[in-house]
């Protein structure tokens, strides 16, 4: 039986005149897109644009809402309150349904981005109050947790969730991940050994050879890395030998 | 038989720590909140206070987007494309719809605001972008229009269209309204006299005693007159003797 | 001799359309404005308003730099670095000193506001920053100093610094001041009290009966108490019995 | 005797996390610099960095102020009154001014972007108001002129105006520009020739073959041209032999 697993990848990110990333040549090679909704990046204009180019390749369309700080690309946390986190949940989330909505495009997911992330996985109380907050808009959402802090608070509501892993970043023993301070290209070879392992045995390698446990169903693509379509490429080549099929996220859920 | 008709009134227009408007004391006199959605006034957090309060008094919610202008209020026109006003339209009626979900709370109608609803008024293919907008959103949606010229342009689509009518403004003889430089308090017989003769007959005096013809089915009473509760107070006053039943928009509909 | 000391207030926080604080009616009692920038409050045209109105009533103009968040009204810290809030400073400082020159008006100090001043009052590298954007920008410029924290920063550096004290506010034993909840009125003469003891002793009361040190040379008054006119009155009222007059902070600079 | 002319180019248009411009390539080639100041591009940290590269390579620093519309990139026309975009102009001249002092960089002028341009290109009491603006807060600023309109209005002021001229863009018989829907690559020769034609006679050819009347100080270079660097080769290649000296606007003056 194959293995299933989804590959998601923040979108959307450009700003009025303003591009950012490469979304086209990206999106062929996902199954989930999360999309900025304006806070953080993004604009009514370019969300509409984002989500009819997933829909035009059938990826899983979902919102990436982040803290209200463009100058800052959202990645300043900041001293917001649950309530005030899970308002801007609310509202992001609210504005990309409805644009995709206006397209006929299912919408499915939220991914909290940036600071927003951090905030979340540090706060349980953030943490819960954004679950809430997405819960009560349509219980059918899927929350992509991007740690097992998150994850362990979408437990304890009936909410799906999903965990992602990374092969583009190097994982710690403690399976923390190595955030380099600026972009480099990585070894295909290597990401694609990383993609084939958690997907068929929901492990990985350290740099220093520990491997480690990551029982993730998406792996989170990073779509401004200097060679991300090559790597994508290189995941794409070995799906079929290692018997994975991609399924996009709200598939899988 | 009862004449029905619906109070609209504009709500939501606060900001951070910025307090707009009597929403609390006008709320329990109007039958539809037009709520602002973070562009011209209001944020995620006092959205959700305001349809929280009109839940509480039964108020049909939905939302009155504007020019993404907040140091103007939204009242200044812009040289934005069709394409762009639809594409804001339809980012802020699904911010407001999610806050509405998240609370349970039907979201029920869109009406623009300010210079968006001047450049709606003043160009067929922006209003026809809008009204196609909100259509693709949600058929079942009810659009307030504010002056023929949108409604005329409504008609030419399946949609619910609903045009208003003033009371706490004077019209002229072709059908316009003077807009005072400052807003000041009205009399409130001449307020609900207008109020009955345009729900029970459908027409209003000028003040120069021209009688014209004011076919609406709901009346925008402006939340930021002086004496805008006198002023309610006054209509509701006069509702049963003149077999006037006050009806939301969306039960209209 | 009499004993100089200067009041320092807030100014010209309204934003747009939105009015916040009675600034006609608190500028005749004080000599100094602290005046917001478009950051966290104020725009360009409140900006100016300010300014005239404060050079109206003979008031030091200053600027009152926030962080970039007018929805939480500068309130909430982030996690910006020191060249960031340092750029914020001077960039609002530039603006509100270029609006002081085409009227014609001095520009004297820099008062950081809300989060940004505790973010300086927690982290020197912070408030060291600030400080050399400062000086940078003009050497002969005052820097407000709101706590012992922040002040004693400024003694590294060749700049006019005056540490700020309260009156409409208690003091902790440890010179820690307590923020209330919510603006109550305070009593005039209680606080006239304290604005004497500090102008002329340096020193004031915890409401437990401990006197400690306020080496203070400006007297903050908060412009949004619900009886601030009540109480810069009573301390008008006691400045010639006690000797005290009433000098602006670039004058005791 | 030298012929004297100036390069301005905009620059400083990125903003936050997002890259506009090749600022650090076009920068050596030109001797002027109006740089963005936040309101239509720019940042407070981006300013700060473009006016450093252009103290740098010893290029004349203004700036390039546009209407409060970053998601339009400043391109597009609102009804704000002339005291609006007056107010708008000295906020961001005097930001501008201020990191520039702070960086010990003199700092030399003012040219208006985008669709503001317009606007004052289209009214005369717009354009009062803004060159009042400028002479309140400095009288030794040289004001841009970007076509004959605004130079005009600068004409009945004390004010040091400089007209500029186009030689990657087209101009008609009337000395109206053509704006081209894309940026394209333009012929380096033909652009020389342009430059040399303008420098030296105060004339260009418009595609037609008709000579008109181009008496600029100085030429406008689009630094978002897909072969800008090329274009400024082919231009410095030119000076010597037509005995052109780049002189940067405030030496004109």
């Amino acid at each position: 039986m194959a293995h299933h697993i989804d590959i998601n990848c923040d979108m959307g990110e450009s700003f009025g005149t303003y591009v950012k990333g490469r979304d086209e040549e990206v999106m062929p090679y996902i199954t989930t897109a999360n999309i900025a909704a304006g806070f953080h990046a993004g604009d009514p204009h370019v969300m509409r644009e984002t989500v009819a180019l997933a829909d035009e390749h059938g990826v899983n369309v979902g919102v990436h809402p982040g803290l209200p700080d463009m100058m800052g690309f959202g990645r300043r946390t900041m001293d917001a309150t649950p309530e005030e986190v899970r308002d801007y949940v609310v509202y992001q989330l609210g504005a990309l349904r409805a644009v995709a909505d206006a397209l006929g495009v299912t919408f499915g997911h939220v991914k909290p981005h940036g600071a927003m992330y951090t905030m979340l996985s540090e706060s349980a109380d953030h943490a819960r109050a954004v679950v809430e907050g997405v819960l009560a808009v349509d219980p059918d959402l899927t929350f992509l947790a991007t740690d097992m802090n998150i994850y362990e608070v979408t437990e304890e509501y009936p909410i799906t969730a999903v965990f992602e892993g990374y092969v583009d970043l190097d994982y710690r023993a403690d399976r923390s991940v190595v955030i380099p301070r600026t972009k480099e290209a990585r070894d295909p070879d290597l990401v694609a050994d990383r993609f084939v392992s958690i997907a068929t045995e929901g492990v990985v390698e350290t740099p220093d050879g520990v491997e480690i446990e990551v029982p993730a169903e998406s792996i989170c693509i990073h779509g401004d890395g200097p060679n991300v379509v090559e790597l994508l490429e290189a995941i794409h080549a070995r799906l079929d030998e290692a018997d994975v099929e991609l399924t996009s996220l709200t598939e899988l859920a």
